[in-house]
C-alpha cells in the first residue's frame, strides 16, 4: 500500500518530500524484518495524557512508531493488554509508581529505559521523575529504533551533565539574522501573537529531541523594543508553545533599555530609578511568562552600551539585572566577549584581563558566558583561558553553530569535533583531568536556524544543530558516534551509507582548517561579511579587526608570539598548560602559529620547512574537499535524489571556494615570504591583486 | 487506498500538507463521479516529448490528471488507442498538422482546446502554433477540471491581449525584499549558479499557468552589481530554468553602472564611452542569456541616478539603453514614476508634466511603464493621466501585487477589483470606449512573492498573484470570475465553499478603502514603513511625503482641490473626463476628496453630511472585516483545518488593525474638524496623542 500511495502521491506532490524539513525526525519505514521484530515489543503504548507534556510524549511516540513500523500502535492509558511501551512518572502512572525511589535519583530531567514484567506482559518502561524526562526518554527510544539498535536487555539511565543547554538566536526584530545563512528569522513577529505557526512546534520538538532546554529569541546586539509590551506578548505566545517541550524562553537585554523604553536619563546600575525600572520590567515579564528564563547581555563590547559607560564594573551591571530576576528564579548570562575601544597588545588576552578579577563579585544567579576560544569562533582556537580561572563564578561556554567563519551554510563542515576538542581541553587547573566540560554550568550555541526549508541552510548543517544538542546533554559523547546517529536518522541506517558519510563529516573540519587557517593561523577572512579569504586585510578602525594583526607574517616568518617574550597570553593558562604552549618544541603543531612567531624554514614534524608545510596544508584542504565530493558521488542511488543533488551542488560550490581560499592565501603569503612554491605545487591562476580586488557587497549575514 | 494512505502518512508527516506551497496547482482528487466521467475522455495522453517545453506540458498534464483523477493516464507519443488528450503543434504532431492554418491564426502564444475525431476515437485537442501555447492550453484544460467544468462541446480559442506580462521583483542582492512581506527573496544568490532549487521550477510553473511571460529579478532601486559577471552567471542559471515555461529574464539596470562597474567618470547618455560600455554589456548579457528580455529602469526618481544628472532627458537615457539592446531584440521599460527634488504644487501632476512632451522621442524598443494611478499604489486612485496622452509611445501599466499600502500580507484584500477598475477606466481620448487596457502594450505587477512557504505571505495573497496573471492575459476578464476559479482550485470546487469565499474577496478591497482611505482620501499611512495609520504625518524632508499634504483637512473641510481652481490635475485628462472630475456634482463619490476640497457639511449621496459620512465609512470598514470573519468561521470543517486556522488568525489580526485605523483616523480628523461624533458612533478608546506616539521600528518591508 505504501508503494501504491507513493505512486499516486508522487503526482500530487505529496510523496515523502526529502526536502530536509523533517530533520532527524523523519521516522521513515524500517526494513520489514526489523520493523516486525520491533512490533512484537511495541504493539501497544500505555501512557497518561493529562498534561501538555504527557500528550507531547504520547503523540511523538505514536508518530514515530507509526512511521517506523508502518502501523499505529494501540493506545491505552492504564491497563496492559499486550507487550507494550509504558510511559510515565511516579505521579502520573500507577505502573511506574513502585519505582519512585530509583527514578527520583535521576534528577528533574533524567529518565530510564528498561524492560519489566507487569501483569504477565513484558513491557518497555520509559520512566522519569518528571513529565519532561518521559518526553526525553521517548526521543531516546525512537533514536534507538531509527538507528536499528537492539532492544534486548535494554538498560538506559540518562541525566544531563549541564543544567543550562541553550540556543542563542542572533535574530533582529525585523527578521534579519546577524551571521545567519538560513533565510530569515523563524520568528514572524509581524503575525504574532495571533498566528502560531506549526513550525514553532516542530522547532520545539527538534530541540526537545536533543534535550535543549532554553532559547534566547533575539540578537545579543539587542533592540530595547524586544522588552516593550507588544513584543513581550509575542514572546509569551512562543513561550506557551515551547513550554510543553521543556524549553524556556530567554531574551537578550539592551543595557540602555531604561533610557530607550523607560525615558530615564541614565542606565547607571547604581541609580535607584534604574534599579526600580528593571525590577518592574522583570515583574511585567513574569506576569506574561511565568517560567521566563532570564537575560543574555552583551555589554561594553563592539559598541554596545554597558555599565562601564557609567564607570561601573561588569559585576555591577550583571548584578543589577540579577537582582531584578532573582525573586522570580531567573538568571543573567553575562557575556565575557568584550574588548575595549583602545586596542591592546593582544586582543586574545582581554576578556581574561577584564573578568578574572571579578571572580566572586557576581550574585549567585549570574553566569558568565565565555566563548570556546579567546578570539572569535575561528576554525581552530585553543580553549579560553577564563575556563578554570574563575572558580567562584558559574560559567557557560558559548559556541557558534552558524558557520560565520567556516564557510557559511554552503560548506560541509561538521562541528562536532570542534566542540569536542573545546569541551575535552584539559585546563590542568587542579592537576590532571579538569576538562573545560567539567567546569561548566551550561552551554550556549549560536543557532544556525532560519526559515529556510532545511532549517539550517543546508542538509549537513542540521548535523551541527544536532551535535550541539547531544554534546550539551553529554559533553563526553564522542562526536563520531553522534555523527553516526545523525546520518542514520537523517538518511538511512544502512551502514554502507552511514559509514562513508561519517568519514566525510569527521574529515570536514580539518579540511576547512587546512584551506582557511592551517597550523594555528586565525582571523584571515575578508572584512565585515567574513566571506572568503582576506589575509591582506589591514588598516581600518581597529588593528585587531585586521588579518595582518593576527598572522604577523614577514620576510622571516609568520605567527603571533604569545609567549612570555611576546604578549604572554600563555601566562593566562595554568602553569602546566602554559609551559606546553610556551615551548616551541612542545606546542601542538595545530596551534603553533597561534602562540609562536616561527621562521619560514623552521623544521616541522613532517620534516618539511614551515613554508612548504603551510602551502602543503592549503593544497591538502582542497584535496580533502575533492575527496568528500568523490565519497558523496559514490552514494548516488543510496541517498534520495532530492537531497543527493543538493548536497552535490553545495560540495562543488565548496570545492570552488576552497580553491579560492588556497590560491588567494598562497599568493598573499608568497608575496610576503618571497619564497618559491614547493615542488609540485601549482601557482595561483591569478595575481594577488586580482584576489584582493574581489568585492562582495551583498554577502549574507553581515552585521547591520 | 487514498484513505489508508492518509491514515498512514498522517503520522509520517506526509499527508497532503495544505501549507499553501502547491498554490492553485494542488490537483486534489475530484469527486469520484466527476473523476470517473473525466476519465472516459482523458484516459490517454498523446504528446510529443522532444523539447523542454513539450516535456513540461506533458509532465504537467500527467501530474494534474494523476492527482485529479486518481490514476496516471496511459502515455503515447503518436498513435491513438483510446479517447485521449492530444497535445501538439503543426510541427510537433502529425495529428495537429492538418489544422495548421486555423491554429497559426492564434498567434505565437495562443492555443485552442476542442474535440475532434481521429482514427475512430474522440479526442480532445490541445493545439497551438508553438510549444508554449500547448503548455498554456494544458494549464487551461487542468483549470477546467479543477473547477469541475463540463468538457462537452468544448471550444476554446485563446490568445493574450497584452504582449508583455511581467512580474517585477523588488529584491535586493542580499535577499532583502523592499516592500516584501513574504520572507526573503526567492533567489538565493549565494548558492547560484551551482544549486538550482526545485522551487525555481515551481515558480515558473505557477507563472506559466497564468501566462506570465517575463520576470524582472532585481529591485528597481538597483545595485550595479546585478550586471557584474558573477551575478549574470547566476541570472543565466535562472533563465535556463524558466525558459521552457516561456518566461524571459529581465534585469533592473542602475543608470550609473558605467561608473560603478566600468570605472568611467560619467554615465552621460551622450558620451561615446558610456554608449560603448552599455553596448558591450548588452553583448555580454546576450552571450549568457540569448533570450534576455531587457532592462527596467528607475531613473531620476527618489534619489536614483539618471540622465537628468547630466542635463539630458528621460528619452536620452532610455534610448541609450535601447540602442544597446536593439540588435538583440531586447526592450527598455522606463518608469514614469518620477518626481523632482523641488516639491511641486501637486505631485499627482508630475509624471505627466515630465513625460507627455517626450511622446515620439523614444526609440521603438522603449516602453514607458506607468503606475495605475498618479500617486503610488493607494487603495483607490483615479487612472493615471498619461494613459491616452502618449499615442506614439508604447505603454505598460505597473500595478502592485505586494500590498505596501493595503495591509501587507496580513490583511485579506483581494486586488482583482482594483486592477479591473484601473484597466476598464475609460480615458475617452477617442470618444467613448478607449479603456486603459486597450492602450497597453504590457503590464507589470510588483511581486508579492518570497521564500515564505505560502509564497505570498498568506493564503489569500496568492489570489492577487493569480488575479494579476489572469488579467494580464485577458484584461477584460471579470475579477469575480477569476476569484471563483482561484477559490475552487485553491480550496475546493464545491459551491458552498466557493461562493462565500468569493463574496469575502469581492468585499475586501472596499473594506480596506473604508477603514484606511475612504471617499478619495489617499496617502494617510505612517511614515517610512507605511505600517498603520498616520493621517497626522507632517514635516520631514518633503511636503509630498506627508499626509497633511494630501488630505488638506482643516476646520472647514477636507480634500485636495485638483480642479482648475486648484492644482488643475483634472486638466491632464481628456476633456470629457476632466469635465466630470471638475464638477463637484458629477465627480464620483469614491474619488470625491481626491479632486475636491469639500466642506464638512457637504450633503453626500446618502443624505448625510460629509463629516458623518466619513466617520461612517471608517466604522463600516471595520464592520466589513467582522463580516469576513463571520463568513470564514462558517467555513470551518469545509476548508482544511491547517489553512482555516491560519486564515482565521490573520483575519483577527486584520480586525484589530482595521479598528486601529478607524480609531486613529477618527481621533485625528475630529481634532481637525472639531465636530462631534455622529449619533451611534463610539469614541476612540485612546486620545489622539496615544495613536501618534506608536512606534514600529521593525515593521517589515521598509525601504533600506
Amino acid at each position: 500500500m505504501l508503494v501504491a500511495a507513493a505512486v499516486l502521491l508522487a503526482f500530487t506532490g505529496n510523496v515523502r518530500a526529502e526536502d530536509g524539513y523533517a530533520l532527524w525526525m523523519r521516522y521513515a519505514p524500517l526494513q520489514p524484518a526489523l520493523a516486525a521484530d520491533y512490533r512484537t515489543h511495541l504493539g501497544e503504548v500505555v501512557s497518561p495524557d493529562q498534561t501538555p507534556t504527557q500528550r507531547a510524549a504520547r503523540e511523538e511516540l505514536v508518530r514515530g512508531l507509526s512511521g517506523l513500523l508502518g502501523r499505529a500502535p494501540r493506545m491505552n492509558t492504564a491497563a496492559i493488554a499486550a507487550p507494550a511501551v509504558v510511559l510515565g512518572t511516579p505521579q502520573s502512572s500507577v505502573l511506574i509508581a513502585p519505582l519512585r525511589k530509583e527514578i527520583e535519583a535521576l534528577g528533574d530531567e533524567g529518565y530510564l529505559l528498561r524492560h519489566a514484567h507487569i501483569d504477565g506482559h513484558t513491557v518497555l518502561l520509559v520512566a522519569a521523575p518528571q513529565d519532561i524526562g518521559v518526553l526525553y526518554g521517548v526521543f531516546h527510544l525512537l533514536r534507538l529504533l531509527q538507528t536499528g539498535a537492539s532492544l534486548d536487555a535494554l538498560e538506559v539511565r540518562e541525566s544531563p551533565r549541564l543544567r543550562l543547554r541553550l540556543l542563542n538566536h542572533w535574530d533582529n526584530l525585523d527578521g534579519y539574522v546577524e551571521r545567519g545563512y538560513a533565510g530569515r528569522s523563524l520568528w514572524d513577529w509581524q503575525t504574532l501573537p495571533e498566528w502560531r505557526d506549526p513550525r514553532y512546534t516542530d522547532y520545539a520538538r527538534a530541540n526537545a529531541s536533543l534535550g535543549i532546554n532554553g532559547t534566547v529569541l533575539n540578537n545579543v546586539n539587542a533592540s530595547a523594543q524586544s522588552l516593550a509590551p507588544d513584543y513581550l506578548a509575542k514572546a509569551a505566545a512562543l513561550a506557551d508553545i515551547f513550554r510543553p517541550y521543556g524549553i524556556r524562553v530567554y531574551l537578550s537585554a539592551r543595557f540602555s533599555a531604561p533610557i530607550e523604553l523607560g525615558g530615564l536619563t541614565t542606565a547607571d546600575p547604581l541609580d535607584p530609578a534604574v534599579q526600580r525600572w528593571w525590577r518592574d520590567k522583570a515583574d511585567e515579564i513574569y506576569t506574561r511568562i511565568p517560567d521566563f528564563g532570564g537575560f543574555l547581555v552583551k555589554a561594553n563590547s563592539e559598541g554596545q552600551p554597558g555599565p562601564q559607560d557609567y564607570g561601573r564594573s561588569h559585576a555591577d551591571g550583571a548584578n543589577l539585572l540579577a537582582a531584578a530576576l532573582a525573586p522570580h528564579g531567573g538568571v543573567v548570562m553575562w557575556r565575557a566577549f568584550v574588548y575595549a575601544h583602545d586596542v591592546p597588545a593582544d586582543r586574545a588576552t582581554q576578556a581574561y584581563t577584564e573578568f578574572v578579577g571579578l571572580d566572586g563579585a557576581f550574585l549567585p544567579n549570574v553566569i558568565v558566558q565565555v566563548k570556546n576560544g579567546p578570539i572569535d569562533f575561528q576554525p581552530r582556537e585553543p580553549f579560553h583561558p577564563l575556563f578554570g580561572a574563575m572558580p567562584r563564578t558559574p560559567l557557560m561556554m558559548e559556541v557558534q553553530i552558524t558557520k560565520e567563519y567556516l564557510g557559511f551554510a554552503t560548506h560541509l563542515v561538521y562541528l562536532g569535533p570542534l566542540y569536542e576538542e573545546a569541551l575535552q581541553s584539559d585546563t590542568r587547573v587542579r592537576g590532571e583531568g579538569a576538562t573545560v566540560a567539567q567546569l561548566l554550568t551550561g552551554i550556549a550555541g549560536v543557532a544556525n536556524i532560519g526559515n529556510d526549508r532545511t532549517w539550517s541552510g543546508s542538509h549537513f548543517d542540521q548535523a551541527n544543530w544536532y551535535a550541539f544538542g547531544r554534546l550539551a546533554w553529554n559533553p563526553r559523547h564522542p562526536s563520531r558516534d553522534i555523527a553516526a546517529d545523525w546520518a542514520a536518522m537523517t538518511f538511512t541506517p544502512s551502514p554502507e551509507v552511514v559509514q562513508p558519510i561519517v568519514e566525510m563529516m569527521m574529515d570536514s573540519r580539518e579540511a576547512a582548517v587546512n584551506y582557511m587557517t592551517p597550523l594555528g593561523l586565525h582571523h584571515l577572512m575578508a572584512r565585515g561579511h567574513h566571506y572568503g579569504p582576506g589575509p591582506w586585510v589591514d588598516g581600518g578602525p581597529r588593528a585587531d579587526w585586521t588579518s595582518v594583526y593576527y598572522h604577523r607574517a614577514d620576510r622571516h616568518g609568520i605567527g603571533f608570539d604569545r609567549t612570555a617574550h611576546g604578549s604572554n597570553a600563555v601566562g593566562q593558562y595554568s602553569p602546566e598548560v602554559a609551559a606546553e604552549y610556551e615551548d616551541l618544541a612542545r606546542a601542538p603543531e595545530p596551534l603553533l602559529l597561534w602562540f609562536h612567531h616561527v621562521p619560514w624554514d623552521h623544521r616541522m614534524a613532517s620534516g618539511r620547512p614551515l613554508w612548504d608545510e603551510l602551502v602543503g596544508r592549503y593544497t591538502q584542504g582542497v584535496r580533502q574537499v575533492q575527496g568528500m565530493q568523490a565519497t558523496w558521488a559514490g552514494l548516488q542511488g543510496r541517498v534520495d535524489a532530492q537531497r543527493h543533488v543538493q548536497v552535490a551542488a553545495f560540495l562543488s560550490l565548496q570545492r570552488r571556494e576552497a580553491q579560492w581560499w588556497r590560491d588567494a592565501s598562497v599568493a598573499y603569503f608568497q608575496s610576503v615570504s618571497g619564497r618559491p612554491l614547493p615542488a609540485g605545487e601549482t601557482a595561483p591562476p591569478h595575481p594577488l591583486a586580482w584576489y584582493e580586488a574581489l568585492q562582495f557587497p551583498s554577502a549574507p549575514g553581515d552585521g547591520r
